[in-house]
């Protein structure tokens, strides 16, 4: 089983995943907890160079072209090989999110981005995909507030990039309804760590 | 103008390059030499990526992203800028080498391959491609005696890559003749010099 955790920055949502990863293991369910960007060596270079703040001439398309290989690389490397051994492997983001930024947000087109990424995926999707929803305004000022998280490049976007990333993956949550499932983010940590856990729970008796 | 150089390592098609272009800027044409993956600091950031010779579980299509988004860059922030300047750049590498090593060598097939960069090219092509064609085992052998020239990942594959890869170089020479002009790198090196000059020259005096 593949669930990919999304949503904006400071939706809680790798706290929350952390949280749930703890209690699915507790019950002895084989859980690997991984990321993108990053997740194997060559992909977190690769991460480097993309969240890098020096790197303001980034164009968007080498943006979206490096998260492709990026998640290629991860795949390959780490979550196919997992997913065969019958782990339930949880990524903190995946596609959906280089559909959200670059494929609505820095405007590059929703289909493109999916077509683009076919290269990286082979027309792999994730089995379940939660979506932590928040109003931008919210995530922004928990970020500024989380004094142990570094600020990256993407956080440095403007307000209405980040109002455009969430409506996308709402769009994608509609468009996907058979693996999306979205959950309120601005809710107390607990409540959210809840409904995550039982989400994936109800998906895993489903799966038996 | 676009002019793009394509050839095994071993051809070489770098110092031949080097020496076309002091050679046109002495006779006062502004041409511009860059290299592939490369030409900014983004793409040699992803370059450094690709060539680390650590990186040995690099899967293919994950390779194949990276040139697409080195690429991507270097053309925003470098080839288009100059080009409509009136500059000529002359790139030491571009497409034709993703479409030989990964669409052919690593047989990803040279159509994926194609379809894939079109993301990084908008469908840009260049005006004239050389291509340094010479035998595999003659261009290794240049490299091993080459003690300046440090090898990377690429040079260690085996000889029947290399072999594929001068195969699909010929194939596509072959596929897009209005740009492509095949020259014997086996030759002298004055001589090399002297077909590559005659060449671009020619294909200047035609654009005016």
């Amino acid at each position: 089983m593949f669930v990919t955790i999304e949503g904006p920055e400071g939706s809680g949502k790798s706290s929350v995943t952390k949280k749930v990863t703890e209690m699915l293991e507790k019950e002895g369910y084989c859980v690997v907890l991984t990321r993108e960007p990053g997740g194997t060596p060559i992909s977190e270079q690769i991460r480097n160079v993309i969240l890098d703040k020096a790197n303001t001439k980034m164009d968007g398309m080498t943006e979206a072209l490096l998260y492709a290989a990026a998640r290629r690389q991860h795949l390959v490397e780490k979550v196919w090989p997992l997913s065969n051994e019958g782990k339930i492997v949880i990524s903190d983001r995946f596609l959906d999110s280089s559909l959200a930024y670059q494929g609505g947000a820095r405007g590059l087109g929703i289909d493109n981005i999916l077509s683009l990424n076919h290269f990286a995926t082979d027309g792999y999707y994730p089995d379940l995909t939660l979506l932590f929803d928040i109003e931008p305004e919210i995530g922004l000022a928990r970020i500024a507030a989380n004094a142990s998280r570094e600020v990256n490049r993407l956080d440095l976007e403007k307000i209405e990039f980040h109002r455009s990333v969430r409506q996308t993956f709402l769009g994608l949550a509609k468009r996907f309804p058979d693996r999306f499932v979205v959950l309120d983010a601005s809710k107390p940590f607990d409540e959210v760590v809840l409904n995550a856990y039982k989400t994936i729970k109800d998906r895993l008796s489903k799966c038996k």
